[in-house]
């Protein structure tokens, strides 16, 4: 050992010790004929102190930044003590000391507050995990990692390893592949998820299963994917939905207390997907904070429970209103008193080309009970009184009022709450939320393809009273355009998101574990039998030997270590992240291979 | 949940209670107008009584193996108790029962002694996962990673995830490639082993790191070798080989008693690599034995420390010694009365072509003390005792010895060393003995490509003693057959292997930290300075800024499993293996990707 304790271990009571420590170089000070040196180490930092005995030798052997350093000293009480480090009680009185090996100078500075740059920290990703913001990270996602194979081995799943090799079977995401040197001209697939595995697990009796691996899509990647992420993946058998909201609520939580000393012990709300698109515009709403939208006109898909309040805006005449898909308002509590410069900050928020409208509706309800619009011209003060009323407004609020095309309205206000939820500091990072979106419809339909895709996987059942619809029902549909008048539009799914302040974090179903109903899922997204037998044959076999009722989720867990962290961005909670092209800077990866790779794998380029 | 509790729970306590089961019909028995039904699942089986009562829907819902099925009913106590299952006193008096779903008659029998063929249960495996033996080696699998992960956490290691795409950079095995679709023309690599990321993360300060990971090698698959397997990687910083060998012999004896209850209380024998091929031919030696070798020729690679005892064959006119490279015997114990058939019989296992020997001379020391040999013509009663006593042969043994080529002589008698090994019961599957094999070469030369190679890989470092060996000479040789008068043929590793009951576990090395030495080595190995920097310039940069001392270890997980599960074969303790062609015969992959996808990546075939 090249020491007998770490940076971060010695205390007042070590005093007079002979130790050894070695460690990096943080800072050197010299004070007169005194040398002062932080040496630092994942632990933490110790104060060396070089008499002015060593000041020849360290003359000869001049330290630097980053120098990798051995000392031999006696631990001694500091006069001056640091109160910030757990070790600031006490310095080290170097007798001797060794350079392991020296540093040139970092090309950023190894601190919190780092001069570095993204592009030149990806590409010194090793010196960049050298910082504390950065350790932090990563020590977070251990004990997330720790906290989770804890809690799912005292409820009894046992950790199985499913292949990476695997077989090519593009439905949704984009697969990476594999050329195959053995198997000239055949390529495996790399897991998008580990999910038909998991199923057969589930066929072969293992009822309790999880893995914490890496999945691979080669999709476009939107800021903050990565190709290659983490999934906290599990399935479970005989168990009906209420059994995983109850078991994988509870796993959030034993992390929640053991990462983040955080009980969590309210039960965690849930609400159905059309719930949640009502009240937020939005399948992943973040409940830190209300600010619920109020629907000026009826949504045209499935809320078939809900009024649309379109009494309050209509006939007055405004044409804005009136020729509008929808109309959907928010009262913002506190801000009736926004200046005109204020407002029009906000038009040109919404007008923006990521939230494309074209202006904004904006009504004061002033603290004195008046009312004061853009609107007046057409609606009187008793009219804005209803619409305030109805959007759960109070004295005092700023209600705002979008109007367009459905979805991309629906989107805008939902964006629109969550900036002004930003802005009024009602989005705590510190705060915890979570919450189940449940009952999502099982299909969308591609108008582009004229078919049905699944909205989670094509391996969702639908709730228990939909089968009979799914079975007994033609999924084709001559008029793409009245796809929502076909029955399958309606149907629910078994599926559960888990959301945590406005992000998905989970996701799962309850699965087909019947043959026939598997067969008319996959005829339903248009696979013909043959398709369906060469793409999951294997699942249909093992369905026919006694396949039990079974569910699961996966989590993301790139995602959940981030939103722990208090991150917006998974990237910092990653050791060796890609960056926006799917580049490793660091390795310069991917790159070219050579003609005899190629040769050897029987392919060849063929650029386009 | 569709079970109150499982099929291994219920015992006479439980009797009268109200239950729910749910499992997999493992018989179905029918005694006049009663019914008993084997119930199984993950935990163990229940018997089920089905009364006369339900006998009319048992006729319209007839059972069959494998089917899925719910019953709730009573415990009661059995008359016939099973004493050889834990739930053998009680069974359940059904009240009413469910089939959740049925399953056709499947292609073997679900049991241990299984009538199906190796290729049958690879197509059909979520049903061999039925099968108690396989499932039991998964639940050991488990075991020992959750064994492994909680003696590193205890010890101060973190697990961090390394990137599964990164670059390819050839030395060694095969690397599998990814075409990388959003930067066309390039590849990623999978890793062989997170090798240069762990090193990476040493220099990053994380001075305990371990990972339980896939790795992929693309070799023409040997029996037993799989593309995909599993390694426990880990890595520590400021340590010197003997840090490692204790930390990680602890390991092991942690995973022995906490996963067999084996004590494993003696230190761990050590032995050099020299001292190892001296004693047993071999590199990985089994040593619940004896039966050492005896070098009647000095062999002519590194054994310097040695004497050949030649002089006892010598001079006898016996051509065939007298011609031969290399001569070696072992004494194997109690064996002087074989007869004339096993004599033969040992003969032609030594001219099989997977030895390749020529013949074998045998001496039979008689338990009367007198000798009768197949040598007799050229040696004496005095000769044959004096070799007898050279390779410490008792009255009763039978010594065998071995003559030709020096490498094919020494495998065929480390080989029939094992066979008798093997014959005599003197390896047992429930007795372990890990040994440590030190001080291996550091390079190996490639005659045929006339360079150096690294034994262990290319970041391996020499013994501190060498360093100055390898600095100060040049690498080049004239004369490719000389190499052994080279210096770097004597060049030591700091590099140690895991050795249990004769198989290859674990290896690592101290690496090498300091930039010169490092492209010294690589220099060694043939490349230039280009070529160093495009495939490790990111490690040759990362040694620029204060790398620290470190080494590490690799274990074969798979390979750990089997062992310890008593096995030869790794494939039975992999969930979802491949086949020797590197096939998943189950999913049918690799296969045919369609022209979208390659055209996608911008390749295409190249059929050869």
């Amino acid at each position: 050992m090249f020491r007998t304790q770490t940076c971060g271990a010695l205390r007042i009571a070590d005093v007079n010790k002979e130790v050894t420590l070695a460690g990096w170089v943080q800072t050197v000070r010299k004070f007169g004929s005194i040398t002062f040196v932080d040496l630092r180490d994942r632990y933490g930092i110790t104060q060396l102190l070089f008499s002015e005995a060593l000041n020849d030798q360290l003359d000869a052997n001049p330290l630097g930044r980053e120098f990798v350093l051995q000392v031999k000293g006696t631990v001694s009480e500091r006069s001056n003590k640091n109160k910030n480090i757990p070790t600031g009680d006490i310095e080290i009185l170097v007798d001797a000391f060794t350079i392991l090996n020296k540093s040139i100078t970092p090309p950023f500075t190894i601190q919190d507050d780092t001069d570095g740059g993204d592009d030149l920290r990806m590409k010194y990703r090793y010196l960049d995990l050298r910082r504390n913001a950065v350790k932090k990270n990563l020590e977070l996602r251990y004990a997330v990692n720790r906290a989770t194979r804890d809690y799912l081995h005292q409820q009894g799943f046992m950790d199985i390893e499913t292949p990476f090799l695997i077989k090519s079977t593009p439905e949704g995401a984009r697969d990476f592949v594999v050329p195959s040197r053995m198997n000239p001209g055949e390529f495996y697939a790399l897991p998008q998820s580990p999910q038909t595995f998991k199923q057969l697990l589930m066929v072969s009796g293992y009822d309790r299963y999880y893995q914490i691996v890496k999945c691979f899509r080669d999709e476009d990647l939107r800021a903050d994917r990565q190709p290659e992420f983490t999934q906290i993946d599990c399935e479970m058998s005989f168990v009906e939905q209420e059994d995983i909201l109850n078991m994988f609520e509870n796993l959030i939580k034993y992390i929640f207390k053991t990462v983040k000393d955080i009980n969590y012990t309210e039960t965690v709300e849930r609400m159905s997907w059309e719930e949640a698109m009502w009240q937020y515009g939005n399948d992943k709403p973040d409940t830190r904070f209300g600010m619920q939208l109020l629907n000026l006109k009826f949504p045209q898909y499935v809320f078939t429970q809900k009024q649309s309040n379109a009494h309050l805006i209509d006939g007055a005449g405004f044409g804005v209103f009136d020729s509008a898909e929808t109309v959907i308002a928010i009262a913002v509590p506190g801000c009736s008193e926004y200046s005109r410069k204020q407002t029009d900050e906000l038009t040109e928020w919404v007008k923006r080309p990521q939230i494309g409208m074209k202006g904004l509706v904006f009504i004061k309800y002033n603290t004195d009970g008046t009312f004061k619009s853009s609107v007046d011209k057409f609606y009187n003060e008793a009219q804005l009184k209803a619409i305030a009323a109805a959007a759960q407004a109070q004295p005092g609020d700023l209600i705002l009022i979008l109007a367009g095309p459905e979805e991309r309205t629906r989107k805008a206000v939902s964006e629109l709450r969550l900036e002004m939820g930003k802005r009024l500091e009602l989005r705590k990072d510190n705060e915890f939320k979570l919450l189940w979106v449940l009952d999502f419809p099982l299909f969308e339909y591609a108008e582009d393809e004229n078919r049905w895709v699944a909205r989670h996987h094509p391996f969702t059942a639908p709730k228990p009273g939909d089968i009979e619809t799914m079975i007994s029902n033609d999924p084709k549909i001559e008029n793409a355009s009245d796809y929502l008048k076909h029955p399958y539009a309606h149907i629910k799914a078994n599926a559960y998101d888990m959301v945590l302040n406005g992000n998905e974090i989970g996701g799962g179903s309850i699965r087909i574990y019947q043959k026939e109903l598997q067969q008319k899922m996959f005829e339903a997204l248009g696979m013909d039998a043959q398709e369906q037998q060469h793409k999951f044959g294997f699942l249909l076999g093992a369905f026919e030997y006694g396949a039990p009722p079974h569910g699961g989720i996966a989590f993301g867990f790139d995602r959940l270590c981030a939103i722990l962290g208090g991150s917006e961005s998974i990237r910092d909670f990653i050791a060796f992240p890609k960056n926006n092209s799917g580049r490793d800077v660091m390795l310069d990866a991917p790159a070219g291979i050579d003609d005899k790779q190629l040769n050897e794998l029987q392919i060849q380029l063929n650029p386009q």
